[in-house]
């Protein structure tokens, strides 16, 4: 293999691990070098789908491997900080699987860390480099909306329950992500409602309402005991609104030409008068394209070129303080947490680097 | 006609009006005597449809007339409270739309009036007559589901943005009075967000929470901008879990026998270990009956043997209150507001009867 | 009413007729004079949501009241034939339920009748004036669709199995209206497969395919026996694709930007080189108003100015001598049966008129 | 690797051979030992994700491979026989992707060359191991569908349009092959009509019934031209229904408890009285296992213990010969070819083995 590929190895060979090699296999300015798991027998599936990566049961033998110029971490999320941080101390670049780390805290530290050595620090948000979200970004920018009313999205399966965090560190996260991704404001509040219907587990069901300086509202809405997957959001603008429908195999967005029209108040009115618009419904055209290959090539590239990944540590930062404001507000009952000035702490943390 | 038919006066002609007149003469034990409108081009449709039912713009004729037994209101709901009580003054039984009053204060005015005149008083929530919600009562009357987990409803469309009422009490109002139906418990507790794109009007889309003294909850999301109508509920059990959605033109509810079972911790673990099981799933047919046609045939029966309505005075007090809460906590961003003992009031307000 | 209405009579009150009594009522430009039905049940329901419309038992008494200038048969098949004739020659315009009649012959017969005393004779082929086949005419007349391939149609239900005609008679009479309607080519032979599932009925499922002299073809398959309701017709054409749903509540029509992309031979290969475009898709808004509106206006208009009806006798004869030759394709297993030219006949027909 | 795992050569490595692969590599009593294809880019890609298995241009020398147990062969139609003969001549077990041959010729010399050698030869009818079909013919086995009146389904999607075989032979051959499986009856005659859109290409889209002795009749509906993908097979019964969607995530079948009734025809009546039935409806649960997985285990278990595969040289014999009866039903548009006593042929064949 030329030396000018990446070398790769991967943390974690459980649900997402295995995805991470076949992408980084499959993109050809990467190599995975080796894998890591606590766990032999996931390991011998490795050794028997891809005879030419080491396999090991101590992932500081990828640490010192000096062939391995980046880490990808897909471990449970209670695992996340610590191995980040000994990769980055090794030198390492690194792709860490969302959420970033438990608190947004151990997330500033691990920004610091990165900086401070000028390696690369990405966090694996996923939908953010599906065609579809990519497209919906696109359609934003231009505006094609008008002004953004609302973001409403429901995103819900049954399980996977999972015991160090809960449902909304592991599927909200994906829409604010997304939302911070895709509208150009910050949110200001988060007002949110859990509840855990097994006891000693952690909340299996939130809905989640984010509030914004103007008039646009994000509401998310996750369950891990759904009896169907719904992977369902709406967005709502003054010209024209989308449904994005992630299961959905070709027609994923949907573009209406529908709206409400209001007539200028005659003088002494002190209301619009509002219309209806129906007009045509259009879905473009979204390429077949695997997000995690685009990510990982995203990921190798910002390695090269020392660019700022778009899930980068600032951007996790932000997402992660609006899933704290939402816990706290859980814990509440649905009391509005207001968020400090969010893009203020990255930048002052990114200062002192 | 034969005198044992109820003789029926049907206020407001416009969206809901001639779907009552439609069915109170479709129903054998009515007869629909008149019909009053301020608008004389409604009028005009009424008599050309149905030449032998009186017309008016003033509906105090209706009160005068003495054929007429019973009061449908199908009016605003700002007129809703004066039209009512007018009509149980001059001695009528009343159905009137829903929401019943814009206050729970008023509402018990007018369960009050009922009570002394010894009238029905009636509710237009209809979709508790639907054979859908009756089927999904049934079920959780028989344990079907296990221990209810939550209720978790979509109620979107694009318009009609009501002048005097909010979404919720324009759409929300159907679940609150569905989830008061078919669930044992009272609501404790209510978070809810809401907002207004249009300045000038009231909330357009909002989302609630309803809290109970166990586990379940009940979130409602309601939407008067939404590009595609969407009506679709979860219901979560221990046991089964069912979606139902009103859209679906024949399997509407869909049972399914999913969810997860919780291992017996041993002794020193804190956690039940989780698995997850995935069984079939079961569409009971449900019969194409119309719903407001049950409706209309339920308020006969009930004028006629003096029968408490499923849809009374004190359940739609309990509904407002919900509604009433809703409003203040959106007025809070979604800050909890707890509900007085609910049962409490109307229990004192009939003792005063 | 003023006399410049036009006076209607409708024969038959079962299943279609109070539809139709419903929208001539609902036309300004006509009113319905008498309803005749040979069940005194059925006639009853008619007094009482219409007290104001003269009932019979006796349709003669239809075609003797002066009132009335046109008659609208929704009877069974088998009836139609005597009903309309005798209509005819009592001098009333007629529009007739389809099928027209039980066979080209009669349909001839009726054609002449009608031509000969300068009456409009027109065929209830519903589906012709609903927005969504109107929209799909529009957009084939200006090519956006390129070629045409093909026309591939399921129309599917649970019953209602008839006693005096077989579901192609039922079913597919509307595709074969359609094709007509929306296609510039005749077809030129017919293969149908049908069969037969209960003892002593007609056949309750068929495929049929229409051939036509240049390349694209048309299929249509039916079925009284399906579990679950299907109305989805699919076109084909060189440049873009349409799937048209009829049960979807308003994105009925979906243009889709797909194909494939044939590149010039090279010089000594014989075959093009395919290429496949997937690109957007597009539903155009397709107005609710209901079919049979539009129709009964059509109909009026059409008897005041003595403009030929759309669906007048002729189109119906072409409808039907494809019925025919399905049937006898159907008996002989799917052994193609060409159709005489078609044109041809109704034009002689006309001629002699 | 221990001796006892069948090791499998591969021939054809484009879009079918890579699954196989993966499958083969997946099961532990086999050994994927070498690939071939004649593209060294596509041999690169195995050689990249799978170092351990050989490669090379040659398929030749996967015969001479003493390794090599098996040879499972993904290449073109036009090579199976080829292919197939030589790997049996070198004493290979077969394992050929549908169809087995290009005429039902060819196919009785792969049979007899198999038994005589007495090798296992099987074909790749994938969906015969799918938990759907599987499910769908126990339920037929355990006749809870009642008599079967028919078999309808629709296989349709754009491309990929083949060079050496048309629509029918590419898609229609899953169908055959279903209804073989799930059927107990055989078909006695096909009538079929197809088209091609492209000049100088095979028919894209065809249309095929099958006859049987009994009122049982089945219909499939293939087209390489459809804008969108269509996997959908109704099966209608005397007593159930049921509607298979292959694209559906979870609920792939819905058993419908609906059908008409029919009463005892009074002594005068020739006719039965039609009663219409709608019950419930119940999707089983069908596990997500991968079919492909399923018949490779099949494959090595048959190689084992030289038991008869399901889809052996026999059953695609049988469906190969309907093939061909279609496609001569197609050249004379629609006209009935009646089948030879199908079984006896094979049993001639192997007979004389």
């Amino acid at each position: 293999m030329p030396s000018s590929q990446l070398g790769i190895g991967i943390v974690g060979y459980g649900y997402w691990g295995p995805n991470l090699v076949r992408n980084f296999a499959g993109s050809p300015a990467a190599r995975v070098v080796g894998v890591s798991d606590l766990d032999p027998g996931k390991l011998a599936v490795s050794n028997r789908l891809y005879p030419g990566i080491v396999t090991t049961q101590h992932y500081e033998e990828l640490l010192k491997n000096p062939e391995i110029d980046a880490i990808a971490i897909a471990t449970p999320v209670h695992t996340h900080y610590d191995l980040a941080l000994a990769a980055l101390r090794a030198g390492k670049h690194v792709l860490v699987e969302k959420p970033l780390a438990p608190s947004a805290d151990l997330v500033c530290r691990l920004i610091d860390e990165a900086d401070r050595r000028g390696l690369t620090l990405m966090v694996d948000h996923t939908f953010l480099y599906t065609p579809a979200v990519q497209k919906i970004r696109e359609l934003l920018l231009k505006k094609e909306l008008g002004d953004i009313y609302y973001y409403d999205s429901t995103r819900s399966s049954l399980g996977l329950f999972q015991k160090d965090i809960n449902v909304i560190w592991d599927l909200a996260v994906h829409d604010i992500s997304i939302i911070r991704y895709i509208l150009d404001e910050e949110p200001i509040a988060v007002s949110a409602t859990g509840s855990c219907h097994v006891a000693g587990s952690p909340e299996n069901m939130a809905h989640i309402t984010l509030f914004f300086a103007n008039a646009c509202v994000a509401h998310v809405s996750v369950n891990w005991l759904s009896p169907v997957k719904v992977r369902q959001t709406f967005i709502g603008g003054s010209k024209k609104m989308i449904v994005y429908d992630d299961l959905e195999p070709t027609e994923k967005i949907k573009v209406y030409d529908k709206g409400i029209t209001l007539d200028a108040p005659s003088e002494d009115a002190h209301q619009f008068r509002i219309g209806y618009r129906a007009g045509d419904m259009w879905a473009p055209h979204i390429a077949p394209t695997e997000a995690l290959q685009t990510e990982v090539e995203h990921f190798v590239e910002c390695v090269r070129t020392g660019a700022q990944p778009i899930s980068d540590g600032i951007s996790s930062l932000q997402v992660i303080e609006v899933l704290e404001a939402a816990s706290l507000s859980i814990a509440q009952r649905g009391a509005p947490i207001f968020l400090k000035r969010l893009r203020g702490i990255p930048e002052r943390t990114r200062a002192t680097a």
